[in-house]
Order: structure tokens, then C-alpha cells, then sequence
């Protein structure tokens, strides 16, 4: 008789936005868990999160705390992510990471699981989430691409306060109320936390999510250009412009996508409809399209809006929403976890 | 010694969104004015307006109100526009109408003095004003054109709600204020009054402005289709996909043009800080873009993010923002009124 194999999870940035999500993920994944250890900064260490019938206390993350962890799942900043995982690698943890600090990493498998699961096997003790943006783009690319070949793609984006973190929302919600009410707020969050220039975001539209580089992207722009390249192992052409608006959760994208061979928008529907992962909400003449506050709390990517373009047969636009901080990041991240513990399960 | 010709002139919907910031421009606006008469449906006839030092009572717009106009400034929906523009045009009367309703025919010049002023002499007794989401686009457009021939333009709006009008800023204030008290309001204006569904624009991003043509592009994404060429008098494929955010007011655009010539991006800047009606705000190092929020109330189009495609040298992105109420209807409107009378009392 076969046991079961159980497994030793930390969650590193317990407390934070995405953190809540993969605690409260976990709870109900397919993972057979033996111990579960949540871990923040030494500010946060000392709360306690309800998990099944327990009570877990957090902890300070520090290297120490990975010895006998067998999965790490870091949703706490670049910073945290660069000091601890090798310290968590070493340990001999294999690490799930939501930042971007080794998603471009050549040996580090940059993973959605509808798009490039086979990638999982080939990790080193990395395995990185993309960036929230990219992951609702690939995972409605995918099935086009094996179909008809995209070429090229143009993203703008509609991203929630969410993504920013859980102190963007709360400026979000205190700035709004100020607003309605006539007072005025001194913004101190967005549009980048750690830089010095901050902008309303009550009823406003910031075309800036992280910082700028040198060709005048920003690198949440620059995220999705790079990684959809790498998880779709393909050199695509894209070009994304990435705005904050006021959504508390759930990011949309308004995409042009140009393909190789020409395109029949039906069949388009079709292949999207039968992909895992993805929900056809496309019904215009009866007001049907995805709505980021329908999406929030669900784990799907949601499209609508699929139109073929009017100059050009091998072009074609949509309507691409997702709750980012569940197939954005937390869900997205317990999928691969899930596959992992299935792949080492049946390795072991 | 020459007299100076005086006008009378009409607003047509002075009570709405629009209608009021025409009758706060023409106030200060070089036309000189003779009377002034406001016009409204039935429902709002019998306000009082201060304009200036007097006090103007609202009545009911009806063909014989028309008698003795030189001038008269359409905003109260096409439906109107459709009905009183014949009974105006046919008692003397100039009317610059800033519905769609005769938008694209033949005979009735489209009008953004900056791009296309020279088509105001041409008018048959009706000019009309462009869509909003348009005018903004070409101000930007019309500068690059010349010098680069414009190909291909790629544009996803974030439109300000009051651009569906006074009801629908009021339903966001009223529905924003009840989300962020934890009562659910039901939406009942937007995304648009005259269809049965409607969705809530609080924290949400709508996909659809005006109604949808067999196509799956909307009107207001063929307007600016459609628009754009005639404006510019040039075969330009343009995409639109046009977005309602909660903005109070301002529209804002990620626009990616293409262009027949390679593209030199500081000259491009060069060009739009030296073109009529544009205002530059593009220093990303120091996080200056336009927004929404600096635009509104101001009578330019301000244009930033302005970056050469990563991998298509006769490709660029921008990002261009404007005060939808002010250069996308009422300023643009008093624009052409001044320069009419300028052309007509020349003529005189």
C-alpha cells in the first residue's frame, strides 16, 4: 500500500494582498498538508490568520524557518524574495515566487499552468509566477497562438488598485469617500509606493504602474513584453501600456492581436470556449461582456468583445478580464504548486 | 467707419452637461453678441441662467425660437439636433450641432478648427462638432500627420462619465458613495440610458459606450473610425475600443500610430509642443503624464508617454487626454462660433 505523501508549506507575505489569498487557497487545494507555517516581515509577525480549525501564528521569515519546507510560496516584495529563497533553496524548499526577482532568470521555469506546466519539471528549487497583467494575457493567447500563429500583439491595460497592495486599496477607498465629501487627501501610495511623486487615484486614470526605464516603458510594461515571450516560448510582438484606474480588484485589457493565417472569429470563440482556464462572456447585442467586478473572486480569465478588426482579416481585438490577485497571482500559484506535489508525488 | 456685426446666437440643451459650459464660454468668448437665447426640452424650460450681468430664463426649444438666430449651438442629443436643425437652418440660422446626428453627411463639414478649419466656409447651414473621444485624437494626429503620414492608429479609451451626461455623473457620485457604505445601489444610466440592461460603473471599468453594430465594434468606436478619416481627409485604418471608467471627467487614450515614415521620437515632442492646441506633459523620469484629473477644466489636449515601439521603428505609443466637455464639445463648438463669425462678418 502506497502512502499518501503529505507536504511541509510556508507562505512568506502571509498578511499582504496576494498572501491572504494563498493561505486562504490552501485551505481547500488538492495539496495533502502536514505542516503549514505563515511567515511575514517582523511588523506583521505576531498575528494570528485562521486556517481550518486552527489558529496559525505568523511568524518573522528567516532563513531558519524553511528548514523541513518542502514548498515556499513568496508573495512579499523583490527584496524579500532575492534574500531568502536561495537561504529556502538551500534548505531544500522548493520556492513558488509571485515577485518578479527571478522570473527572467534563464534556469528559473516561469510558469502558467494552462500555457507551459511542462516547465515545472525543469526547476532547480524556482519556479516563478508571472506578473498578473501577463497571466490573463497568455492564458487567452495560448490557444490562438497553437491555432493560428500570433505574430504580434497591443495591450492597454485597466488594472486594479489591488495589484498596488493592500495599503493601495485602503488610499484608494479613503481618497474616493475625501472626494465624495469635499475634502482633499494628499496622495501617498500610488502610483509607485518607493518613489516621490504620488497622484490622485479617485476618479482618475494614471498611466504608471512601476517605474520607468530608459525607452520610456514602464517595467510593468516592460514584464509584459518579456515575459509573454518566455512562457509562450515564442518571439510575439507586443506593446503594452499599463494604467492604474479606479477598480478596487480585477484587471481588464483592451488587446489587438495579429496573427499568421487569417482569422474566423466563430471558430476564435470556439477554441477560447473549449480552453482551460478561459470563459467566453461575449453577447454584446444583450450587454454581455466581462466585467472586472464580476470576475473579482473568481479564478478564471473571463473574454468578450471578440471582433475581428475592420482593415485587416489577420487582426482581431477582445475584452480580457481576471481577478489579479487569484489567477493574477495567488490561484495561479497553488495551480503550480498543485502540479508540483502531483509531479514530485509520482516521483517519490 | 465699419460697424461691428453683432450675433444672436441660441443654445440648444443649455441646461445639460454640455449646454452649460457653452453658455459659461460664450460669456468670455470674441464673439460679439447681440442676444442670447437658451432653449431646453419642455421639463427644464423656465430655469434661470446668470449670464454675465443678467439673468436668462430657459425656454422651450420650438422652430419659431429660431426666428432672427444667427447663430445656434446644438447639445441636447441627436434626436433633437434631427428635428429643430431643419426648422433653424431654414429660418436663417448657422447651427453648429454637437450630436452625431449629421456627423458624416456629405454636405455638413466635420470641424476641430486646429486640424480642418478651412471646411467651416464650405457649410450649408450646419457644421458639426466631432465625438469627443475624436477630437482629442486628432489634435494629437493632425501635427504628426503632416510631417510623418499617419498609417495606422490603434486606440483604447478610459472615457470620463460625464460624457453620458449629467445623469450619469450623478448615478456614479450617488453609486460610489452607497459601495463604499456597503449599500448596493442599482444601476439605471449607464453604459447607456436608452438600452434595458445596465451595469455598475463604482469601481469598474465598462467596455461599451453607445450601442453595438453587427460588426461588435460599438457607434461611439466608429465614430471614431469613421471620423478620423473624414477630419483628416485621409484613408487612415483606425481600431478603437472604447472603455467608461469611473473618471468624473477627462478622457484619457493609450493610442499606438503608425506611420509611413521611421519615426524620431524627439521630434515628435518637438512637433506636438509646437502645434496648435497641444500641450506636452512628458517627463516620466519626474512622473509627469497628463491625467485625467490636471485636464479637466482646461481647453488643450495634453499629450505624454509618448515612446517609439519596441520593435517597429515607423511605430509609436502616446498617451493623450483631454477635458471631454470643454475640447471634446462645448470649447471645440465655441471655436468653430468664432471662427464663423470671424469668416462670415469678414464677408459682411
Amino acid at each position: 500500500m502506497a502512502y499518501t505523501r503529505k507536504w511541509n508549506v510556508a507562505v512568506v507575505g502571509a498578511t499582504g494582498a496576494v498572501g491572504q489569498q494563498m493561505v486562504r487557497l490552501l485551505q481547500s487545494s488538492a495539496i495533502p498538508l502536514a505542516n503549514v507555517v505563515l511567515l511575514s516581515s517582523q511588523r506583521s509577525a505576531g498575528a494570528t490568520v485562521a486556517f481550518g480549525d486552527a489558529e496559525l501564528v505568523v511568524q518573522e521569515a528567516t532563513p531558519d524557518q524553511f528548514t523541513g519546507i518542502d514548498i515556499a510560496l513568496f508573495s512579499a516584495g523583490g527584496g524579500v524574495s532575492k534574500q531568502l529563497i536561495p537561504e529556502a533553496v538551500q534548505r531544500g524548499a522548493v520556492c513558488i515566487d509571485n515577485t518578479s526577482a527571478y522570473r527572467m532568470e534563464r534556469d528559473v521555469p516561469l510558469v502558467v499552468p494552462e500555457v507551459n506546466a511542462h516547465r515545472i519539471a525543469d526547476h532547480r528549487g524556482i519556479i516563478a509566477n508571472p506578473n498578473c497583467s501577463t497571466i490573463q494575457l497568455v492564458v487567452a493567447l495560448k490557444p490562438i497562438h497553437d491555432v493560428l500563429g500570433v505574430r504580434s500583439v497591443v495591450v492597454s491595460t485597466y488594472q486594479a488598485v489591488s495589484g498596488a497592495g493592500a495599503r493601495a486599496v485602503a488610499e484608494t477607498v479613503r481618497q474616493t469617500q475625501a472626494e465624495l465629501e469635499g475634502r482633499s487627501v494628499t496622495p501617498d501610495v500610488l502610483p509607485v509606493a518607493s518613489l516621490p511623486i504620488k497622484h490622485p487615484i479617485a476618479f482618475n486614470a494614471i498611466p504608471q504602474i512601476d517605474v520607468f526605464s530608459s525607452n520610456g516603458f514602464t517595467l510593468e510594461e516592460l514584464k509584459m513584453v518579456n515575459e509573454t515571450k518566455k512562457i509562450m516560448e515564442e518571439d510575439i510582438a507586443v506593446a503594452a501600456t499599463c494604467v492604474r484606474v479606479p477598480v478596487l480588484n480585477g484587471h481588464s485589457e483592451s488587446v489587438r492581436i495579429t496573427c499568421a493565417r487569417p482569422i474566423d472569429i466563430d471558430a476564435v470563440r470556439t477554441l477560447l470556449a473549449q480552453a482551460p482556464g478561459v470563459v467566453v462572456v461575449d453577447d454584446v447585442q444583450n450587454q454581455r461582456y466581462p466585467l472586472a467586478r464580476d470576475a473579482s473572486g473568481c479564478p478564471d480569465v473571463f473574454v468578450g468583445r471578440i471582433r475581428r478588426d475592420l482593415d485587416d482579416a489577420h487582426t482581431m481585438h477582445m475584452w480580457i478580464v481576471s481577478d489579479n490577485l487569484l489567477k493574477g497571482a495567488a490561484f495561479n500559484a497553488m495551480q503550480i504548486a498543485e502540479h508540483l506535489t502531483k509531479q514530485e508525488g509520482a516521483r517519490s
